[in-house]
């Protein structure tokens, strides 16, 4: 970590690959001999194609993206998404809703808006601190689809093991999780994440959908830019799209593949999120607050017990230089989000931190 | 000009402050001693929310934008205003458009999937080279709006003279002259723009609206994220902003007080024009396309009247680093989009190789 840089914990926006960082300053006043920078260059310009281009192709690598999906890049967050979703594909108007955290259930409200939808699975009876079990749903025989938020950012669970849909497309946001691991793409119709937890900086949406649900046929009063046909037949430049965001995207993809892409990826963060979990299992002071097998490897909320002892923690820690460690309003406490670009030193530094403030304070 | 810079007149994404590029590049890493980049700052940091808040009080201060007007940063580009204008405003399901260009009959045909859309003027009739008389249009009785696009990038034309919508409300996309010269907020309804054209990175649309335009009562259908006043309630921070996108604009604002706000910026556009245009009034070689009273300050297209000596022209330039002068394909010939950030000395030189080009061909 160079000099003045602080251990940042935020869930989203969040930190980034520091050789990521570097390059980007290094190009900003003129990218690849080009004399301007990213930001100035026209979306119809050869330099900015290839960018896109590589972006894509980087990320079909990573993941193993069969040609039968299409990867889009689009605007509008995850939110924009909730309804994009229904829009496109709820053609029978009705869909299957898992809730297993915030983001779920604000998907399900505005699905909501567009057809008929069933929440059939819930953990909302814990505050969602644990994954229900999925394997033999009450799948609707109308649905249009079956749908998750695959990470909860916000309770520091992960659905580990995907639902059975019963023959459903199942649709994922996969925001906070998205990269930190392989991931079968075919197991999903549509699989999607804003990319501002673990790839890039906010304003990009990454969706990666099964070619077969991209038509014209979509709901009446669909606009044009939440047709994911428009953007699929433009290679997702049917306008201007977020072209500086997109280049960071790319940065991060070369950065993953550089280190050995997401089996290796994985590993770090199997590693990197045990030195979290393994204090929090043996303190005295510090509690996990989620059932240990669905544990998120990105997002680790944990508490005191004491709102006092909560506070003065984030309060101290961020003096050290640990930033952004306030849980979420609804669950409270801390959280810790170590995504792909969190280094390990991090994390130890964090845990004996932790250690300290536990050996003082009991 | 830094060495190596070239001088780009792309329609956009388009050349921004040297100045601003530099800063940004100087704070990639650490932002104001925050010890982390813009790009990997929470949302809901104190130091995003004072970004935020200085951008939207240095464009009221720019553009003097009453109280009762709100001020929002979002995404998907003009485009997708073009749907969510009529979502929001379009309460009679009627609305009238002047048509004197590409965008703006683009957004008349988005409007139409959401009611009856009138074309009360168009200048098709001459490929949108001319402004149409706008003093005494038959504006329609029950129309919620009158909508323009102000100045056509692809055309090269300026509506100098605001329409008379007898009491309507006049909705405005001035994506290509936004804060190029002074604008009286109050004679607009909405006024909104990319600001990927002359203030900042593409992704980030700023949408300046009258407050009783904002309102729960938005068409059936409307997607939470494509309501104005989701936007509006939240600060524009419903969900994750653009961040970095709103943190680059509040750059560029601060640059444009710096210089002496709008009034210095429209005297020097002025003349940085005129430099451009007094040479094609007496070119022998080049020729505006463009009626003389409805010329842009800031995009202007010009042609030679051969499709090969054009194709030389732009070749030979962009080999000299005059970058992005192809015209659009509707209008052919060039197109030299002069932004407020493109320096006189860019024009001035481009007017030297043009003339030097005209000696050599004719």
């Amino acid at each position: 970590m160079s000099s003045r840089r602080v251990y940042n914990f935020s869930a989203g926006p969040a930190v980034l690959p520091e050789e990521v960082l570097l390059e980007a300053a290094g190009e900003m006043l003129n990218y690849h001999g080009s004399g301007m920078s990213v930001m100035e260059m026209s979306h119809r310009s050869s330099d900015f194609q290839n960018i896109i281009d590589e972006a894509e192709q980087d990320l079909r690598d990573l993941l193993g993206i069969p040609t039968n999906y299409k990867v889009l890049f689009l605007q509008g967050g995850a939110s924009q998404q909730f309804a994009m979703i229904p829009m496109n594909i709820m053609k029978n108007r009705v869909a299957d809703y898992i809730v297993t955290g915030n983001w779920a259930k604000k998907a399900a409200e505005e699905a909501a808006i567009f057809g008929k939808v069933n929440i059939i699975a819930s953990s909302k009876d814990k505050n969602y601190s644990y994954i229900p079990d999925l394997s033999d749903l009450p799948v609707s025989e109308d649905a249009d689809y079956v749908y998750i938020c695959q990470n909860n950012t916000i309770y520091g669970t992960t659905i580990k093991e995907l639902p059975n849909t019963k023959g459903k497309d199942l649709v994922a946001d996969v925001s906070s999780m998205f990269l930190s691991e392989p991931m079968d793409v075919t197991k999903y119709g549509i699989v999607y994440g804003g990319v501002q937890k673990n790839i890039g900086p906010a304003g990009v949406v990454i969706s990666i959908i099964r070619d077969d649900l991209i038509s014209d046929e979509v709901l009446p009063g669909t606009p044009t830019m939440l047709r994911f046909k428009t953007h699929a037949d433009n290679g997702s430049m049917y306008n201007t799209p977020p072209c500086y965001g997109i280049y960071i995207c790319g940065k991060v993809f070369k950065w993953l593949k550089s280190i050995g892409g997401l089996d290796e990826m994985k590993e770090r963060n199997i590693r990197k999120a045990a030195i979290l979990y393994d204090y929090l299992d043996r303190s005295r002071l510090f509690k996990g607050t989620v059932r240990k097998e669905d544990r998120s490897l990105m997002n680790v909320p944990f508490v005191t017990g004491s709102k006092d002892l909560d506070a003065k923690f984030i309060s101290e820690a961020s003096e050290a230089g640990f930033k952004n460690l306030k849980g979420h309003r609804t669950v409270g406490g801390m959280r810790a989000s170590i995504y792909n670009a969190m280094p390990a030193d991090g994390i130890t530094a964090l845990v004996e931190f932790m250690d300290h403030f536990e050996k003082e304070k009991l």
